[in-house]
């Protein structure tokens, strides 16, 4: 269990929260976002490692911004969109982490660079490099792209060493394009429960990895950039392996689905809960329950349920009750909450949840000073 | 299986569909969504029952509007915020059908009813009662309160004959609210598979409401209004039982949930599946599988998966791949999608989907005819 570190007002209030906010509504809790920010440019920084967060995980230009004044080298994007909105707003040191192939964006992708972004892209296929290398020809610009390689998700990503090679060799000799390097990130190594296997697993993609590198190296195609890693393994990918960069992003935030599995051997999570839903009680009919305004259109699915943080329900369940309610079962000796008070809870999984809201509330102790757009949600671009 | 009335390009285009969008995007069938709204308006008319559809499902003034054009008496909204968006945009007749029960989402309530909005609420509890009268005094309005009345989902409403009867004498005899009727609502209900056993279970909870209505009654509290009801109870609902208006939402997108339904005894929805995700193939190193830019940020995860009407993949099973990637598993047969092709699905569950998007894009056979704005989605309301 983490500590809600923000100020909960047990006593007089009636609320229990002195913050109110317009339910259900996302809350950061700034000091301890501020302390995991910290704490992984210090281990990133410790390792020898760059550190290239994932904007994926907030959407929001101002924590991009946090994260550049924390030492990152750049920002990763999960999408075309969040590439935009991350460059308006100044963000250098762009990767783009999975690949982009509709006509559509791939004018987007080389205009924005021809706009003068800082912007990397992955590609895993021929018939997409080149797709590339000439719509940067047509655009007059040279583009830089990294070969994406697969680890065992079965996602996107080369297969094979001889792929990897092809691709950096296709990637190295096309007239627009720049030869970066490899991404190797393994999304189904960040949320393994058990510390051993999770370290077995991403020790045996490391060694993979180092023999493309390897073979890479050898044909005279040595990568400036091996980018990979998340929240899950970064104490693994720092301590050892190929990685130059690590693209953690849920660290800022935590939520109940890190919470759950250990950090490493023996070790507690670094990283403090910063980021919840405050919900209010809407109906106290039901004996042993009350129901909450906040269900599955306020909360990610694919994680644990909420875990409450509200003094004397921290051991009450959280259910889901249809997409707009949520019930906190009671057991005996609980404070029985009223109608209008305020619960908050820890979210199930915190990428998912976020594109839920509009902004975060952000907060110190008991009150919110500022309020942080979630501008890259839902972005609706029309074709040109 | 419900037909995709979309024309589809199955032929010469490399994409699939004629109109390509920043996918993942949210598509509306306008023709099929259309006969949706004629279908439901004449078999409500046909019952004898009005119909106040829920705007829960779409959060758009666009389709509101429609709605009211097809002989909507009002419209229901979930929140408070989709209230304010509808009232800001002209429709009248709006039930807000949870309570509202912070201080100031109450005070924000009285204020759109004294700016001339026509709005009701429910309440189910007699302390909530209490703040609603004084917030409407104090405002000067006269605000219109409907009894909600719990039907077994265990979520709001009164639990008792008594418990409404003594409701609805508070209310009636309060200083500045106006006693509207009841609402029941059954949420368990719509999804129920059996046919036999949803429309027993919904005959029960009508005999309840009678027994509620004729207490009332006999002590000269008849109900004005009797709202209740959804697409999956509607045609039980408009046969039978004492409702005298229904709230449906989902019948003018229809989703695979509700197909996974039947309609009623031999017979088949009158609702055509007009809502459809398109999704763009971003990866296709795998065997027997292509990947997608559509995964658990662009589908409601409480539903079925989603299903793929893209010609040629219709028998494809489509899979989660993470919150920004999907599956597309490939039998022997199906059609290979290249890199950028699109692939169109029914989304799982209609209303927690649309709040993964900033708009629905319109169409009409090949063509983008119109976007209309998800106006109402994670808004941001400041306390004041």
């Amino acid at each position: 269990m983490i500590a809600h570190s923000a100020a909960i007002d047990s006593g007089s209030s009636k609320s229990g929260t002195r913050y109110k906010l317009n339910t259900p509504a996302l809350v950061l809790d700034l000091d301890a976002f501020e302390r995991n920010l910290a704490s992984m440019a210090a281990a990133m920084r410790g390792f020898g490692r760059n550190l290239r967060p994932h904007a994926k995980s907030h959407k929001c230009t101002r924590i991009a911004q946090a994260q550049a004044d924390a030492g990152a080298v750049g920002l990763c994007c999960a999408t075309l969109d969040e590439a935009e909105i991350m460059a308006a707003a100044g963000i250098r040191g762009i990767l783009i982490t999975s690949p982009v192939t509709t006509e559509i964006k791939i004018l987007r992708l080389v205009d924005l660079v021809r706009r003068g972004a800082d912007v990397m892209i992955v590609a895993d296929h021929a018939s997409n490099v080149s797709a590339l290398d000439h719509a940067a020809q047509a655009a007059g610009i040279r583009l830089p792209v990294l070969v994406d390689v697969e680890l065992g998700f079965g996602r996107t990503g080369v297969l094979t060493v001889d792929a990897a090679e092809t691709l950096a060799h296709q990637i190295k000799t096309s007239a627009a394009l720049t030869y970066k390097g490899l991404q190797a990130y393994g999304g189904h190594l960040q949320h393994i429960a058990d510390y051993a296997r999770r370290r077995a697993l991403t020790e045996q993609a490391h060694r993979f990895v180092a023999t493309i590198v390897d073979r890479l190296v050898a044909s005279g195609l040595r990568p400036q950039l091996i980018s990979g890693g998340g929240t899950g393994t970064s104490m693994i990918d720092g301590r050892t392996g190929p990685l130059s960069e690590i693209q953690a992003g849920s660290y800022i935030f935590m939520d109940a689905e890190y919470e759950a599995i250990s950090y490493g051997e023996g070790q507690v999570w670094p990283y403090e809960c910063a980021l919840f839903v405050q919900t209010a009680v809407i109906s106290a009919n039901q004996a042993g329950a009350v129901t909450t305004d906040a269900g599955t259109k306020a909360f990610a699915l694919n994680g644990p349920i909420p875990r409450i943080v509200t003094p004397g329900l921290e051991n009450a369940a959280y259910e889901y009750a249809g997409d707009e309610h949520g019930r906190v079962r009671l057991e005996p000796g609980m404070p029985t909450p009223k109608l209008g008070d305020r619960i908050e809870c820890v979210v199930p999984h915190c990428d998912p949840t976020v594109v839920l809201y509009d902004a975060f509330h952000c907060v110190r102790g008991d009150s919110i000073v500022d309020v942080w757009p979630i501008g890259a949600r839902g972005r609706l671009v029309l074709a040109p």
